[in-house]
């Protein structure tokens, strides 16, 4: 159980933590954050979080009032203060308290526990269905707090019995609402998307670890390309190599867990068990 | 001074008036809003600010927990407890507490007092500058609280001795952060954007006004027939016909509060001081 957040430097009871009204995230949506898993009490891929969560400030004029260093011994506390081994952390960067609903003052910093999401078995075995939609995020590679979009669409996904969205936009597919998408060809290359997407950090490893066994190629994707691929998949920090069976009314694939995606999840899996092994021994 | 704010049905001091750090708006930027004018103790155009709210909350999936007596009867409730005659009112309904940081659950109803802006006597008597930017809202219409792409620019505007943006895209001009935009041919047509924009109950308001004086078009604006306008304003409830006198580096017509602009805004002044003194009498 997560029972404390840190609240702008002060450790605080969950049930405690709050913000005033006059928080620019509720008036302007201004806001930045990122999310990260924690293993034996190790966050993962720790720098390259913290890379582009101080990347998406710097793009939103957010000042983070600590280094990096500091940063680092605030989360650590934090896991310490909960004790929960395996968990997830979310950093949250706000426009802060303004007087008059519209001009940033200081922002707030919050650091929240979580427990990370529990996927049901039926989707481990089966995948995820996706629901295309036409859209493109404002500023994709920041990690803003703006998911207006793919709140839209939840009612429609329900309605079509679909886990999520691919979002399009000119016949160019870019990514799902939380996740970035990668296609395996008939031949077993491996194909992902190169523009108007959120930069993923898994994304970006299991690109490192295909290469080694596949070719890969970061390029435009078309829609209609999909179609006619052995494998798709997607990839985020809880999901990792996590695959999608049924896109719109098509079936990809064979419509299981396909052997490509499922190795490079198992790579996946190996390569974060080795970084919080070293990562351990290095402490 | 406004004191007193309403939280879910509570009237709050402005300085007890928090919302939990799981709320949606701070994950996920679910939220709508309106904001509106007190008169004399008054809300002006009450009805159709609150039709909008709905419109939006409806849009959005978001419930309001009360029906439109019981907001109303609130909203006079805060009003009477602040006792500031001259004031205006945010309604913000946002995406609630949740537990995952994602679904949604039930909504937060915030009623805010605020004090509104005072414009400096210069902005009054020589207008605004707009810089423009090739943008266009997600749903536009839809009063959320998604301003993302107004606060990226605001350094840009800094650096550029502007007061605001002026949003366009394909050539076709919309709107600006927070107001209505509308020019004057030099034949004193009054013309203003038809599509992409949140419809403000000032702009219409004003047309209907202007109707009875000015031939009236309203329908796409290319930009470039903005430079050669007499007159540009804007309209905002904050504002009523506002003249802007710059944008980019083109002055609009001689630089100064033009006639027409000017006469739409006596003509509107008059309109919403018969509203309250109509209003107050039916009380």
């Amino acid at each position: 159980m997560i029972k404390y957040h840190n609240i702008n430097g002060i450790i605080t009871p969950v049930e405690e933590s709050f913000v005033h009204v006059s928080e620019l995230a509720l008036h302007r949506g201004y806001g930045i954050f990122d999310y990260f898993l924690v293993k034996e009490g190790q966050p993962v891929f720790f720098d390259d979080y913290l890379d582009r969560f101080e990347a998406s400030a710097r793009t939103m004029y957010l000042d983070i009032p600590l280094t990096r260093a500091q940063l680092k011994t605030r989360i650590y506390e934090l896991i310490a203060a909960n004790n929960v081994p395996n968990s997830a952390i979310k950093i949250l960067l706000t426009g802060g308290n303004s007087s008059d609903g519209y001009t940033p003052e200081k922002p707030n910093l919050m650091i929240l526990g979580f427990m990370p999401p529990v996927y049901p078995q039926e989707l481990l075995n089966n995948g995820y269905r996706l629901m295309t939609h036409e859209h493109i995020r404002d500023i994709a590679e920041v990690k803003t707090i703006n998911y207006v979009a793919s709140l839209l669409v939840n009612k429609k996904l329900r309605e079509l019995n679909a886990h999520d969205v691919l979002y399009h936009k000119n016949g160019l597919i870019s990514e799902s609402s939380r996740s970035n998408f990668f296609l395996v060809k008939q031949d077993n290359t491996i194909v992902t998307t190169a523009r108007d997407i959120l930069f993923g950090v898994t994304r970006k490893h299991i690109l490192t670890l295909a290469e080694k066994h596949y070719k890969v190629e970061v390029r435009d994707v078309f829609l209609d390309e999909v179609f006619s691929a052995k494998e798709a998949f997607l990839s985020s920090s809880t999901k990792g190599a996590f695959p999608v069976i049924k896109i719109d009314s098509n079936q990809i694939g064979d419509g299981k867990f396909g052997k490509v995606t499922l190795h490079l999840n198992s790579l996946f899996d190996t390569y974060v068990e080795k970084y919080i092994s070293l990562n351990k021994k290095a402490i």
